[in-house]
Formats: C-alpha cells, structure tokens, sequence
C-alpha cells in the first residue's frame, strides 16, 4: 500500500478521487451578494417553508444533499455515506438530514471547518476503499446561531463592527472517482491554536493563528510555494481575521498577493451591512461549491486550496472564562493535467 | 487496492490494524461499580481537581488519552490524529483535549455512538495509510449531561425509572498496525433510525431499535451468525432498551442468548441507584476500553462486536415537538488465530 501521508499533517490523494457535483442553496440575503446566479437555489425567506429557524436550517441541508446527488446523476443507491456537520448543539441539521435521506451517517464537528473537515474525511474513505461515493455537507443558518451562541434576534442586541454575520445555506459535494469535477489533491489536517482571545465578537482574529498555521503546515509538507497555486482562500475569517493572516503570512516570507483570499469576503456585496463580513459553515461551503468548482470546470483556476476555519468554543466554556481554540482543516483542489486550458 | 466494503455498510480491515492500548479514566460511582479494579484511574470526586462540571470532564479525556498513549509505548510524535467525540455543545470536551495535547483533531459526533464512530473512522485512516497512529476517545459526565440536557442537578428533579444515569469517565484507544491488543476485524455504520418515540426520559427505548438495524445489517454483509461472537454488547441501552433489543433480535430469528450485553448493565453494580442503567459516551468506552479489551487479550473472548448507540435530539428539537432520532455505529474486535487459547 503507498503511504498516503506527505510530512506531518497532509495526506496525498493519488486513486482519482473528485467532486463529481456539488449543489448549494442559500438565504434571500446571500442570494443577493456576490454569488447571486451560482446557487442552485435561494429561498424566498430565512423559514425555507418551515415552521421554525432550526427547522429552515435542517430543509437546507436536505436540499443540498438532494440536490448534490441528482447533479451527480448517481441513484441514492449508490450513496454509501452521509459526512455532515453544522454549528447547532448535538449537530441536530445533520442528523435530522440523514434521518431524511437514510445515508449512514458520520457526524462530524468542526465548527465552520465542517465544510472541508467532511470533504477531507470522505475523500479518505473513498480513497482507502471503504467507500465508492460519499456526500458531504455542512450548513449555517444566521438566526439559529443568534438564538443559540448570543441572543435571540428579536432583542436587538448591538454588535461591534468585528463581528461576523452567519451565512445562512448550505453546501453539499459529491464524492468518488469518476472522470469529471476537480480531483481531491491534498488535506492536511487541522490543530487546535489558541491565542488566548476571548471577544466572541471577533471570530476572524481568534481564528487566524489556525488558518496561518494549517497553510505553513500543508506547505512544508507539499513543497509546494504560494505561486503555484491560483487561488488561497480561508473559510471565514472576514476583513479583520483576513488582514491578520495576510500579515502573519507575509512575516513567514509567504507572498500570497491576490491569490489569498476570504470565503467570508465573498459571499456579499459591499453595500449589504454584514459586519466584518460572512461567517458559519455556509461561508466556505458556499464558495466552494457553487463557485470554486464552478471556475475550475471552466478552467480558469487549476490547484485551488480552501483552508476552512473554525471556532470551538461554546457559550458555557466562554462564560466559564476559557479563551477560543480555534481549528482550520484544508483541502486542495486540482484539475487534471489533460482538462487545463 | 482490495476493496474493503462487504455488503452496503460494513467495512472489513485486513491490514492488521489492532487496539493497540487503552485507558479508562471514571467517577467515583464507577469506580465502585463491576469495573472497579480495572480502570486505570478513579478521581475522588465529580470535579477531578477543576473548578467545573465541564473542566472536569475535559480533565478526563485528556487522562484517558494521555494514559493510552502512555499504555501503547508510543511518543507523543508518533500520533498523527485524535479523533474524539463527546456529548457537550460543540464538542468542548474534546476540542480543549486536542488544544491540551496539541494532535491534529477529527472532531465526531455521534451522541453516546462517539465510542466506536471514533474507533471506526480512525481504524479506517490507518487501514487506508493516511496514519500510522491515532487515538480515538469519547467521554460523558454526569453532571455536564444533566445541566445541559435536562435541568442542574440542585433543582433536584425527580425522574421516572426509564431514565438512564450518565457515566462520568473517559476512554480513549490508540489504534494502528502492531503486534499485540486485538484486532479491529469489522466496522458497520449506522443510519438515523426513528421509531417516533419522544420521551427523553427513555432513551434505551428509542435507541434500541437503531441498534438492532446495524446488528442485523452487519450479520447481513459479513454472513456471520450470532454463535460465532463470544460476547455481542450495545453501547448504553439500560434494562428496558435492553430487553426490547433482545426481543426484537429474537423475532428476526438472531438468538444470542447470554451473548449478547448491554454496557449500560456493566458499569454499575445492582445496589447502585442509577434508574434503569448507564448511559452516555463512557458507558460503552470504559466497558470497551477496560474490560473488553482485557478479556481479549487474556483469550478468554476471541470475537466482540459493540455496538455504541447514539440519541441525537437536542432541547432545542424536543422542544419543537421532534422525534429522537438515534444512531449505531458498530466495531468487531478479534484476536489473531495464533493467540487464541
């Protein structure tokens, strides 16, 4: 068996594992930002017909699933796991999906890493064997995760101009081999870093030390130099969290330029009053597979890595006085030597 | 590469991925218990020497990892993953475990399956080669549980005696190719099996029949029949998910008689007030981790499938008026032929 492992932390992907289809569904306010004509669908409200927010968030994901693997144009049958995660307590949006869709399930938690967390770990599975197709998703929903990391909306609480705005949708890929979609390179795994920071109305700042941490990591392990990728982006940082890293990046002598960029920077448009920008799953799983894959199909990008941030702390660990360990799992993208334009 | 799917679920490991330690940290009611003697550390009290509930159960699976690691011979350097899973919120237990031990982390969630989803999935990267060694841990406390799902304990709420007591404790395994410690033979994952029952005060009840899917979906991929297992356990089902299991096992025709166990029946000892059993992440790790793993190396037990289950409600859903769905992940450990007695 060839060793899959390159270094400490990465994992090298060689049995021609792809996306085969990914399918995203999204709020009314993310419908109208940047990604606006990429999603598959954007429900007229924040309820998705539900009668309850949490249950509005549990139809996105099943939408996304659904949707995912009908682009696929595998049967269900053929489905052999569900990897999903999402930012409720007990990962309920999961659950309840795959109570719908009856795929065994793996519930996965990575706060807003869950989108490449499943990605990473399905693409494993197909890779080892276990599996010949596998979806995964991840989903946020801006009011579930008011209600449950700060206040009801309702109250209208004021936030600083750090805070983030949880991206409300959820994305979905389909994995396993196959001869279109992007190929599953590289993961390389994520650590827990710690900072000491404890503003939950700074996520993006908490967060950065991670992302920085897992990209140096998958780039001693690789060899590879920021110029040999098109495009860098981290899941959910936003413009404060995205300035850090870019700093923390340039001190190591990594000139990522324009290629760096931020999923939580790219779901909205300027005028939209999110704060510092998009946050949750959503924002990366959003990215990733109504746009990445879009402009890689296309040929216009050819290695692509997505560093996915996460933040994992709950409200009793904050009121009980402990900073926010943070996490950044990453997933690198390529396309076949053949399909580049 | 050999496939290692047989049947639609069930994963089959033939590249001598073993179990290779295991250490069980647990409250003082456990330590009084029919575990008593055979874990490997017992605190004096609830808190573990921390200020909190939820401190001390970090506190524990940071023990429990620290100890099978210790127990393997392994170097901290050699573990290239922790994969962990608990029942708090987002996952504090196990991601300040990973912050403290500093592995890269596969955060799961499964509910109380979080036992062998974690020994499932890492056996599972080892098999593939994506790691050499990894620890897989899970862990419950009693008093975390009860402020978070249902009320703090100083309201003193009574209970009916469907209820299950969560197990305060840990377990963690180190996993990878080795010479000794038993060998991870099978996994069968588990799908979201929801028979409408919404009593969170009968858990075994609503659990039992996703166990006995993946019973029988396992019996069904491998072709094994219930006399070829030395000792058959479900995770936490207690007295009435237990007998339910049992009988509906029997109407299908799978007769396992005193085979098959419940680890929610092996924790405590009779004249211990615990309602109708054990239940939580730590019943099914500590029986695996110190007791089974114990018979088996001793040859007294040559093949054990456990089969952890998982209630993934939250309030926030039962509160809505949803259903329990449940979940159970299964893990068949064996010896190697030449150490059988």
């Amino acid at each position: 068996m060839p060793v899959k492992r390159i270094g400490k932390r990465t994992w090298s992907f060689s049995e021609n594992i792809r996306v085969l289809a990914g399918a995203t569904v999204a709020g009314p306010k993310e419908g109208k930002g940047q990604l606006k004509g990429k999603l598959d669908y954007v429900y007229p409200d924040m309820y998705a017909g539900q009668e309850t927010w949490e249950k509005a968030e549990r139809k996105m994901m099943e939408d996304a699933v659904k949707l995912a693997v009908k682009k696929s144009d595998l049967s269900v049958d053929q489905i052999d796991l569900l990897l999903a995660g999402d930012l409720l307590n007990q990962n309920i949006s999961s659950s309840f999906s795959a109570r719908t869709h009856q795929f065994p399930l793996i519930g996965m938690f990575g706060a807003c890493s869950a989108s490449m967390l499943t990605l990473a770990t399905g693409s494993a599975l197909v890779e080892g064997g276990f599996c010949d197709y596998v979806v995964a998703a991840a989903s946020s929903h801006n009011a579930t995760a008011e209600r449950q990391f700060r206040y009801p909306t309702e109250y209208g609480s004021q936030k600083p101009e750090s805070a983030q705005w949880t991206v409300t949708g959820a994305g979905a890929g389909v994995l396993g081999k196959g001869t279109s979609g992007p190929l599953v390179r590289y993961v390389t795994m994520g650590k827990v870093v710690d900072r000491g920071l404890k503003d939950p109305f700074d996520m993006g700042s908490a967060m950065a030390p991670a992302a920085v941490d897992t990209m140096v990591a998958h780039l001693e392990d690789t060899g590879l130099a920021p110029q040999d990728y098109d495009l860098v982006v981290t899941g959910d940082l936003a413009k404060i969290g995205y300035a850090i890293t870019s700093d923390l990046l340039t001190e190591k002598g990594l000139h990522f330029g324009e290629r760096y960029q931020d999923c939580g920077l790219m779901i909205y448009t300027s005028d939209q009053e999110v704060f510092a920008g998009g946050s949750g799953c959503a924002s990366s799983a959003l990215v990733m597979y109504a746009h990445i894959l879009d402009q890689m199909r296309k040929g216009i990008w050819n290695r692509v890595m997505v560093t996915a941030t996460g933040a994992l702390m709950n409200p009793v660990s904050y009121q009980q006085g402990e900073s926010i360990p943070c996490i950044a799992h990453s997933v690198t993208l390529e396309t076949s030597p053949h399909e580049r334009s």
